[in-house]
């Protein structure tokens, strides 16, 4: 059973009585990750706009990175090379790679799925590649973080029942080649995850969950969420989802989402999550405060000398004012980025930590609560 | 006597017998700054690519912001009720403002010369702007920084020997206005440096540099320089400018260099400096290193380990390895400019330190020789 050979280990150490929700942490060769946990994430082997000795001061515990990205550039040959992503970035702490599948679906319009695998165009170049389950493994194991991802088949939405088990089908089937292969490669200390679809169909979604399961992977993903459906309808098949989940495993939901999401998400039993928003609104100017968002560019900042948000801790919000914040936007400053996604990033992680204390402490609804007071309050 | 009565006090604190390179100390309000000195340049408040937090670690303790640029964005009103340029950047140490001429003079090709003062049009947004004396000291007393300079007519190199003096003596004309309005401002803390001009003849240079000296600045800039003319005519300029500066007093060579100009015009007699070398040659990934320098983006870095300079203390060598910030330019990523400023600031702050030291302990030839030695054996 390639579940029980796992190198990372998880442990839920608190439950909260009203919900779903649970705290815990994964133990990786790279140290250990408090859950829930948000993943920065780091597309091209960096977090844009931040250096690594910034993300340890921000105290991240695990990063994501996009396959996709780097077999594109510069390579999963040359990572390997170079001792592995770990090595290569810097970055001692955990990392997850995804399995590139999203991004071959989203960035590549033109694109042909077979039941081999995906062949599309490079963004960079428009040359031609190919991902099957076999070689997202191959890559990933190159690349050699902490948390691998099986090659999932990413549908759009809405689609008919019959596409999504279609679809759901060719994951299954995917998710164990992506296994056999996975056990046939040196990956000592990578786990790979299966991931969970079946669109916007519950009964699927769970079909596919108990299926996975009996796979036995070491923590699964719950992938195609996220992709424009309604939020309720999100929920709904999370809780599908996790329904089938076993208890000791790590769950993980792919893409999401704003802060209000992640206590909802944590609410519905997910351990584990990323998303793009914090560091790609850091670097258009949209920053997140404890009263909602705000704009910096914003004519009104222009001579306001009080921090970003007077509740935060970070770095920034002690040493800068939204004025200076609003010129550097203004001047088209690198440092804007830097500090905008510095300060985003701690919102998220202390947000996290927030979490993480409020479900030992069975405060988890009033967090809630005071989260979506706040930001009404704006 | 206005130079009696300023805030910062400079002290030499050991002579290199073998030049007129001399080894001090300046004591501002804003803490002290051993010299020989190189300045980051902050250009519009922020020195790019870093954050005040880095350049704290890096141990600057002076740095160059331009008034031309503060002045049309955000305004030197805006910066003034923000509580002052220290204040709105978030940086305790040390500042020097220009008086904003050499932008007039280097950005704008449509700008008028009179008695009274420079008019130019804005490069934002081409609106009318006057520049005079008068303007140029309101500005600075405005963003409140330890060091400020009179306002100079830059001149363009090859010009005639009459051109030059008319030029130096609306220069030393400008002086004087800067001086009385000085005078009148409440500008405490502030010390105001006079500018020596007089173009590429010796005669010149010596002539404004003693009617300068008798108007008695706290400090004195050499001028005009570094614009185009030969490095021997550079030193001869230089050296003629020192022979006339009083011992007792900071003098300061606007806008260079590369790292051997820094240690030969400190062989000068030069005790501050300033360039956008090493900060805007690291965004386009002209790397410093003890071997010389290497274009990090150069196909031969791809999978190279090793450090940007296995013999550098920074932390991005101690970090990442070439082939990583190969990587991270190649995809255009926010985190090299960061990185490579890092790097390069490091390089010449240390070789800064290195420079003080050689002064104390007698070594300053043979620290020149082996910098030159390691350059050639790139």
């Amino acid at each position: 059973m390639p579940g029980s050979s796992t190198p990372v280990r998880f442990e839920v150490l608190a439950r909260d009585s009203r919900s779903a929700g649970r705290a815990g942490r994964l133990y990786t060769p790279h140290g250990a990750v408090d859950t829930p946990v948000f993943m920065p994430v780091g597309t091209a082997g960096t977090v844009k706009a931040l250096t690594q000795e910034m993300l340890e001061e921000l105290d991240a515990q695990l990063l994501l990175a996009n396959t996709y990205h780097l077999f594109l550039r510069p390579g999963h040959e040359a990572i390997r090379e170079l001792g592995g992503l770990h090595r290569f970035m810097g970055w001692p702490r955990a990392l997850l790679t995804d399995s590139g599948g999203y991004q071959v679906f989203s960035m590549n319009s033109i694109r042909q799925v077979s039941e081999d695998g995906v062949t599309f165009s490079s963004h960079l170049d428009g040359s031609p590649q190919f991902l099957s389950p076999e070689k997202a493994i191959e890559v990933q194991v190159a690349l050699g973080a902490d948390f691998i991802m099986a090659l999932d088949e990413c549908l759009e939405y809405p689609a008919s029942h019959e596409k999504a088990r279609h679809s759901m089908e060719l994951t299954l089937r995917w998710a164990r080649r992506c296994q056999a292969a996975f056990a046939s490669e040196d990956s000592s200390g990578q786990a790979l995850f299966g991931i969970v679809q079946g669109g916007a169909y519950a009964d699927l979604r769970r079909e596919c969950a108990r299926r996975l399961v009996e796979m036995d992977f070491p923590g699964y993903a719950i992938g195609g969420l996220a992709v424009g459906e309604p939020p309720a309808l999100s929920y709904e098949m999370t809780e599908a989802c996790v329904a089938e989940l076993p208890e000791d495993k790590p769950r993980y939901l792919m893409g999401v989402g704003y802060p209000l999401d992640l206590i909802e998400y944590v609410r519905h039993g997910v351990d584990m999550m990323d998303c793009v928003l914090p560091t790609r609104n850091a670097r258009n100017g949209y920053l997140f405060t404890g009263a909602g968002s705000l704009h910096i560019r914003n004519a009104v900042y222009a001579r306001d000398s009080r921090p970003l948000d007077e509740r935060c801790g970070c770095s920034v919000c002690r040493r800068y004012s939204r004025a200076y914040l609003r010129h550097l936007f203004n001047a088209g400053e690198i440092s804007a980025a830097i500090l905008a996604t510095h300060h985003n990033l701690y919102f998220y992680l202390d947000l996290m930590r927030r979490i993480r204390t409020a479900i030992r402490e069975g405060t988890l609804d009033e967090l809630a609560n005071q989260v979506e007071m706040d930001e009404a309050a704006e």
